[in-house]
């Protein structure tokens, strides 16, 4: 994916002005100027034009000079279950949008509800991870960014993750246990506490806390837009610009 | 992804000509036609012009007139081990690079050398098929489209992919179980055999044939590079042109 600079803009009308008016004065002298002449020039002038103009633009199309490429990059959201992860990855998204380049989305939720039979272990939890990292891959190749998030509690899922993407960027949103409980309007918490729920992180499993996150918000003190702002802000200094 | 069509440039050219003559004739009607005015009005128009080129550029890269939409296809190769289902999918996919179109190529092997622990049951099988069409999909999302090659011996996993991506193309790599034992250099129907390798499709594994296949080879009888030719010439008739 390529994205046209004002200097590549700039270059080329310059260019095509060197073959348009070449063309033009050659023929106003021809025709040792009048009104009518240069009425008739004009005309002469819009035929041959037409073609010249076509022709301009597919040697332009060939010319890679001044096209800027745009490096894929992964957003990583990470940290417990609701920590704001969906929420602020989501409004994140939509604002990287705006930018136009190729960007998609992934959640844990839509896979999981695609997949229902992932499963929660250590073992099952890295090999999902692993299969998140070759999509993304595959996406990065196509030169797609991608926003994603999923609570990834294991240090060494989210290494393998940084190990196969390029430009990763991870996000963890801080958020203490006990206000992740009280946002929990799934009742995913009180299941797992009872026990209804296996491996829960937070819970029954463990989340180890990122060490070297690129973006660490405290999402009890932070707002989900002022959150969504500041990560927005990151992504397009350090990769659209 | 957009492909600029001919027709698309040619009424760019006639659109441009509009502007660019409108603008010569005004300025050498104002000068009186003479081959001094004819050249003070030529850099004046080039001047102008450059500007004027520019801003026209601007305003077509908003317009959507003449764009050409690709859709995405999914070239689905399935056949039993050693039927030639990498060999002709890496052929077809050279080919279809040359039409400069997006394009990913997904091998079972890659995947499985990635994650090596997916599988081989009925159950595991299924699931796993089931993330490559995800995978598939969010591809064509992005206008990507696949050249995928899987054993895929169950129905239920074949039809699944058709119901989830768009454009699906089934080829279906008919060959002899007895010349695919013989093309065996990495010997793994001898240790099926042995019993050494479990739920292996065509020895201790069903394949189910298709019955809907876009297109049917017979791999005893053609050879890759005629193959390869025949699923490309497919392709680019349905889906490129």
């Amino acid at each position: 994916m390529y994205k046209e600079t004002n200097l590549r803009s700039i270059v080329k009308g310059i260019s095509w002005r060197f073959v348009a008016t070449g063309t033009t004065v050659t023929i106003v002298y021809l025709f040792f100027g009048q009104l009518e002449m240069a009425i008739a020039a004009g005309l002469m002038e819009t035929v041959l034009k037409v073609g010249l103009f076509w022709g301009h633009e597919k040697v332009w199309q060939r010319v890679r000079f001044g096209k800027k490429r745009i490096e894929p990059f992964n957003l990583w959201f990470t940290g417990l279950p609701l920590s704001g992860k969906t929420t602020i990855a989501d409004k994140v998204y939509e604002k990287l949008r705006t930018l136009d380049i190729p960007l998609e989305r992934i959640d844990s939720k839509d896979i999981r509800e695609l997949i229902p039979d992932v499963g929660y272990t250590r073992e099952e939890r890295n090999r999902h991870m692993k299969r998140i990292g070759h999509l993304i891959q595959t996406l990065q190749k196509n030169s797609i960014s991608t926003v994603a998030s999923f609570v990834s509690p294991y240090r060494e899922s989210r290494k393998a993750i940084r190990t196969m993407v390029k430009n990763n960027i991870v996000v963890y949103l801080k958020a203490d246990i006990e206000s992740c409980k009280k946002r929990d309007y799934k009742g995913v918490y009180e299941k797992a506490v009872c026990g209804e729920l296996k491996n829960f992180t937070g819970i029954s499993d463990v989340y180890e806390e990122p060490q070297h996150a690129e973006i660490v918000i405290d999402t009890d003190r932070t707002d989900p837009d002022e959150a969504a702002e500041m990560i927005f802000q990151y992504v397009k200094r350090k990769y659209v610009k």
